[in-house]
């Protein structure tokens, strides 16, 4: 008889966005002239730049022409894409990476959620709270946690993050062997220091632990002194697996390009206490399950290294961070404590009197007609808190932030 | 200390492809002047068709402007295309499906590698032999079986197919839990009756097996009686999982399409026994590590079943089967022993002389300067048997009979 993985029962449901949903179709449903915004929204919102949509075009035309079809890629993505990522995104740091080292996915959700596959099942996981839900998830579906209770799972070791702390994770007291790091985070839009994660990769060099870095939202680093790359750091390169994306940094969450970095110098260990590279188990997890990015997005994605693609999506950032200075100043000014919205574009805001998560959406919706994230969504240190995001219009920020001056009730 | 997934040291390594290119090497630096013709080709090509490269760029189009560009979209696909696939490839059939069954996706080797995620560990896998790798490499890295040893792994069940019963496989003597079966068959190029496929189903429904369906070369079926679909069998909804794909469809190798069917009515157990539907535990798996194809894409996929599209996909599909049809009939003539070609664009023929498959490599190489896949490449009962596949030019497809009726020595 075939027997389904008992682990995936163990999720509580994705509840976040439905609920959502439910509460804006309800509040809509009894003030229909209400006009909502919603600054909840994690998805980009301008087009393409020019030069990737040109770059896209042409390659649709080769599609169409014998001698220049092209059937399967490798898997591990074109070269005329990983050397561009190397050039454009690590050189200019310092980072020296080999082409067998960068693999071009579709998307960061995909590798982040796959990455544990080449990992066993005993390994002790560490995640920051709040967090993007997939680290988590993939490793509930991988049995590698216990039972859901009180909110936690249980076998996993959560790293709070909020005021108190700066946002900034304290170093576990267990061991632990498996720890994703997401700067600039998302949900809060905070960052660390070269120094804070210098502490990480020591701690992974001491205790054999692995790092997984998500840096979907660097580009939008604004400060100097901040990592752009976990690899700035020394050591790192043999205990880090980077996750960096064309979603954020140039719009490409509907057109998929993503790429992971596993150095070849990383490695993890056999029951015997045997060494063995990651590179190379990642390379066959890929050249097995998966079957490479569509030619014609990975000519858009080179676009993006062109003089004119790195303008035009310079471009669009500076938007999405003008939003983001609006939305912050804007919050302050009636005397919101917020964090983030600096080098991400993300604010994360800590709701007023005390009010719980939902309290604070369900208090922003009937006020002032705005739809947001509630912290609590994100695991428990989100309680308390708010995720309001960057990526609207310019027209919306500015008139969500006039009806937050003006009608909330503070 | 950080520990691998050491099921992946059990994989013998991706031998196959290496060795070929290696011989290959090898022949042409001893033979500089050789010109080779490679009918080992497993990928299209074939251009796209231009009613999918005129979509293409009407959809790139959009991506460039605010106004229709488009983010995230459904991880399970766009209802647009959904419903072009039930409409295209179901309703004809008389087979009715939901689109809450349909699961886009960026390839079938994604998927078939994927979906043994939602089924616990100690389920027992059967495959037929010769197969598609990905079944067994997939459920070797998830831990579903022992060791390897002799050619074979521990705990996986291995169902011949061969000449001696017409690649039709026996149903099992012992439970098995999940079973993979490839119609039309690659690398075998044959293909199933109803009351074979029957056979099949009947199995299921009696011992609580699940059927992995794998009919990525549907459109390549060119006689009437051959079911396309394994939901043309009565009961196989509440047991079959379907998966096909734009790749051999409509030359998408490089474009990246695909999909798999779920009904609501397959079920699998809890260890206590219950039942649970699959089709909500792969919508979990899918919306946790997955972020849907690109839109682009799946408008691409969506022109395949305009009036323009099917008629030109169909143009491309006889191109390749007139192939299939010169290399049958040339080894024919020659007297070789030969299977599929017909439903299918693999040829696969016996070895004269009870060659082993890669002596036959060597001598098709030397002989004829002619690349084929050997048969021990796709498991033991490959053993004696050599793939040649219809993807070529017609111009090389004939010259390479031309040779193999000139210059092999058989």
């Amino acid at each position: 008889m075939a027997r389904i993985n008992e682990n995936y029962l163990k999720l509580p449901g994705s509840y976040l966005f439905a609920e959502i949903a439910r509460r804006v179709a309800k509040f809509k449903n009894e003030n229909p002239e209400a006009d909502i915004i919603r600054l909840g929204i994690g998805d980009v919102t301008r087009p393409l730049a020019p030069a990737v949509i040109e770059s896209l075009h042409k390659a649709v035309d080769e599609m169409g022409q014998a001698a220049t079809f092209r059937g399967y890629g490798p898997e591990q993505g074109y070269e005329f894409l990983i050397e561009k990522i190397i050039e454009g995104d690590y050189a200019p740091r310092g980072v020296k990476l080999d082409v067998e080292e960068v693999f071009v996915s579709d998307g960061s959700k995909s590798d982040v959620g796959n990455i544990q596959e080449i990992f066993g099942i005993d390994n002790i996981v560490a995640i920051t709270d709040p967090v993007y839900p997939v680290y988590l998830d993939s490793n509930v579906m991988a049995g590698r946690t216990g039972e859901y209770k009180n909110g936690r799972f249980e076998k996993i070791v959560y790293l709070p993050c909020n005021a108190e702390n700066n946002f900034v994770p304290a170093l576990p007291k267990e061991k632990v062997d498996m720890i994703y790091l997401c700067v600039p985070n998302n949900p809060t839009g905070t960052t660390l220091s070269k120094a804070e994660l210098k502490k990480w990769v020591d701690y992974a060099r001491e205790n054999d632990a692995i790092i997984f870095f998500d840096s979907a939202y660097e580009a939008y680093i604004q400060e100097p002194d901040i990592p752009h790359s976990i690899y700035e750091i020394e050591g790192a390169k043999e205990v880090a697996i980077e996750f960096r994306s064309f979603s954020k940094t140039a719009g490409f969450t509907g057109t998929r390009c993503a790429y992971t970095v596993v150095p070849k110098t990383v490695m993890a260990s056999t029951a015997a206490g045997e060494k063995y590279p990651l590179n190379k188990l990642w390379n066959r997890r890929q050249t097995t399950k998966f079957n490479g990015v569509p030619y014609i997005v990975q000519r858009g994605a080179e676009a993006v290294y062109s003089p004119e693609g790195q303008k035009q999506i310079r471009e669009i950032i500076q938007y999405y961070m003008t939003n983001a200075k609006i939305i912050r100043e804007g919050l302050e000014s009636v005397g919101l404590q917020v964090f983030g919205g600096v080098n991400a574009p993300y604010i994360w805001l800590k709701t007023p009197h005390n009010l719980d998560s939902w309290a604070f959406f369900d208090k922003l919706l009937t006020e002032a007609h705005i739809v947001g994230t509630p912290g609590s969504g994100f695991g428990p240190s989100g309680e308390g808190y708010f995720r309001l995001t960057a990526f609207g219009s310019r027209e919306n920020t500015e008139r969500a932030i006039e009806r937050i001056k003006t009608r909330l009730k503070l």
